[in-house]
């Protein structure tokens, strides 16, 4: 997870080249999360609220940004004849789960069933749950959601566990559509590739009230691999015996259909492998961790096939040293699972570090423009999937106009 | 922020020494969260329902720790005659409040508006909010806030700051209560202690529509001092010169009658410095990060004055491998600021480390006892105020039984 400090250094100063988004506080008025929102939902697009006038720390969702991210995808998946079911656990959100599904994704997939339970409340249906569903308390929820969409599909990697699901669905009357779940590399979840994974799936594919369908194979290793040409030798390496297990699958007579996985950074490497579809998440919003890996484009120093949609807005509350200025936006606003932080839009001469739970600390070295107290600063996010997790809505923008407001459901519940 | 290895082996010696809490799933049904709550709000205690049969990752509260923990702080602070004003961004809750209240505390203590805002809706007052509210938003809702509760406080560390808060008091027609924010060492927020800081308490206290009521000085920086004696001597160091700037305001005839600070670190430090009350907040639940600053007592390596009451409950959701076993809970279920991770309770030759933003890796070394798919783990959280923040709810047990639920209100927002 780590980054190196050259890396660190190149981002930091292509960052500061964007256009600059500061703002400073205006005619505002003293609106609470509560009265945003009711005002938001009232008129849409609103007329006259601007991002000062939000509270802060605020989740913001540039929306143009976004429309191109999910078009740039959608047109690739396109051009190589690959379908999408995109990973709603990086945004957690009805209204980009269903542009992503109207623009032609299969549905999407979700980390948990209560991701999945929030999704089909919403009406999206097509969900994998990528991640293991283990004991009665999950395995009775998947089985209810399947009782009502019958697509949904569930990962298994073990014997153990697709006996568990066989005998919940027979108890239940209904048929669970179950992927094997094969390791690449992780070792965190599921089954090895080769002859072990062939002979699970065919154990599994004997088990009543299961559907084999296919392989679910997530190379997580491979998302974060600094360098394109260096990231598509591992991705191959590691998913190639993945996908020669779904192949020996199909060669042996089993109903694998489907073969899921790939992250964004690997999304124009593995389709050539023989992915059947992909579950590509971070591409919505970008973030530094992806930034940082590389592009295969002209730049290939930064990872600039999509735009950073998702920052969090803060404002300056105490500016009593010309050196720094603190901002209300600490460790409960970003996400403090990687070994940078998040990188203040639009400033020359300014870095942020983490000052506690509830501020953050501007470094000032003759910053342009000049930092003041109640200035409003716009951060991109260290990582986006635990950075959406701390936020229960996002302000949707174009330009400085906040135009709307979409929940985050789903996050932190098991 | 950081721990030395050294501390680090310590406590994972000492968590081993616990009393085993491990679980195997038993005869439990499908909950989902909103069915748990449905049926915990229907009954309670509640029959039946068991730790086990929550959907996990969840946070769970110890209530008979918690109820040791509040008992201990409040008979400390009563041998004292120091006043408590609790820090509720730690635990967010309404339900612990009104026990810290109903136990003699004079209100509590919030870091944002909007904590404030949630704590006033569920009927509590006496609220002291200790981060700037800097900007028309916030200080509209402070405004609004101090009408309906005249006993709100606020702090301010600039006369640009205090000029924003006096204008817009007068423009609604009430008085706020302000209390100085001193920079004890942090440099973080506040005004420097000594002639600049009363001077400035003098500007404010001639302002129109600003009612001066003392300092607010909070040394975050003395609080994980390792070491008590060590811990003693910083925060004699720097909270002196704030203290002393308190009484220079009072020998000069200011209206300071407050003198608010001092955490959990430092609880039975400060009193005897002069402080008027205090605004600890971890207390409730500890931490890793507490536990393993030392203590004054018998133990001196740990900190054991108060109970680890705070615990997040995993799945065993993989276990491919024996040396090795995943849980559902990773980055998203744990607060990921400090330089180490949970830790695991009840076990030996079990460690946590974190396996991405939906799983955690155990290690297994000779495990006692025996770790098998679907087993609930208990996980000591790293640091309790963030990882609170991450939870929409607080499961409370005693013992295995699950009696109540609690909500986390407050988290996230501006």
């Amino acid at each position: 997870m780590a980054t190196s400090r050259r890396q660190w250094m190149k981002e930091n100063l292509a960052v500061a080249t964007l256009a600059p988004t500061f703002m400073t506080p205006n005619k505002v008025k003293g609106y609470s999360v509560d009265e945003v929102e009711k005002r938001l939902d009232a008129q849409n697009p609103i007329e006259g609220v601007e991002k000062q006038d939000l509270p802060t720390p605020a989740l913001l969702l540039d929306l143009n940004r976004l429309e191109n991210n999910l078009a740039t995808m959608n047109e690739y998946a396109k051009s190589q004849s690959v379908n999408l079911r995109p990973h709603a656990k990086t945004h957690k959100c009805a209204e980009i789960a269903h542009r992503q599904i109207a623009m032609g994704a299969l549905g999407v997939c979700t980390a948990t069933i209560y991701e999945a339970e929030q999704m089909d409340k919403a009406g999206i249906g097509g969900i994998l749950i990528t991640s293991e569903l283990v004991g009665p308390n999950k395995i009775g929820r998947l089985v209810r959601l399947t009782k009502k969409r019958p697509d949904t599909m569930a990962v298994v990697d073990s014997a153990e566990h697709a006996t568990q699901l066989s005998e919940a669905a027979g108890t239940a009357k209904v048929d669970l559509n179950v992927l094997i779940d094969i390791d690449p590399v992780g070792r965190r979840t599921g089954v090895a590739p080769g002859e072990t994974a062939v002979e699970l799936a065919k154990t599994i594919d004997r088990m009543q009230n299961l559907k084999f369908c296919g392989v679910h194979g997530y190379s997580g290793a491979s998302s974060h691999v600094v360098g394109f040409d260096a990231r598509k030798k591992h991705s191959i390496q590691y998913m190639t015996p993945v996908i020669e297990s779904f192949r020996k699958m199909q060669r042996d007579g089993l109903p694998a259909e489907i073969m899921s996985g790939t992250s964004t950074g690997t999304y124009n490497i593995d389709p050539a492998l023989g992915m059947t579809e992909l579950q590509v998440g971070s591409y919505v919003f970008m973030d530094i961790d992806y930034r940082i890996i590389g592009g295969n484009g002209e730049n290939t120093e930064l990872y600039e096939d999509f735009q950073q949609s998702l920052t969090v807005l803060a404002t300056v509350i105490s500016q009593n040293y010309s050196d720094r200025a603190t901002l209300d936006s600490g460790l409960k606003a970003f996400a403090t699972d990687r070994d940078f932080g998040p990188e203040v839009v639009g400033y020359r001469g300014v870095k942020y570090r983490f000052g506690g739970d509830e501020h953050g600390i501007l470094t000032l070295d003759e910053p342009d423009p000049a930092v003041n107290l109640g200035d409003k600063v716009e951060l991109v996010v260290p990582h986006c999937d635990p950075n959406v997790n701390l936020y229960d809505r996002m302000y949707c923008t174009r330009g400085n106009k906040v135009v709307d407001v979409w929940k985050v459901i789903g996050r932190g519940h098991g």
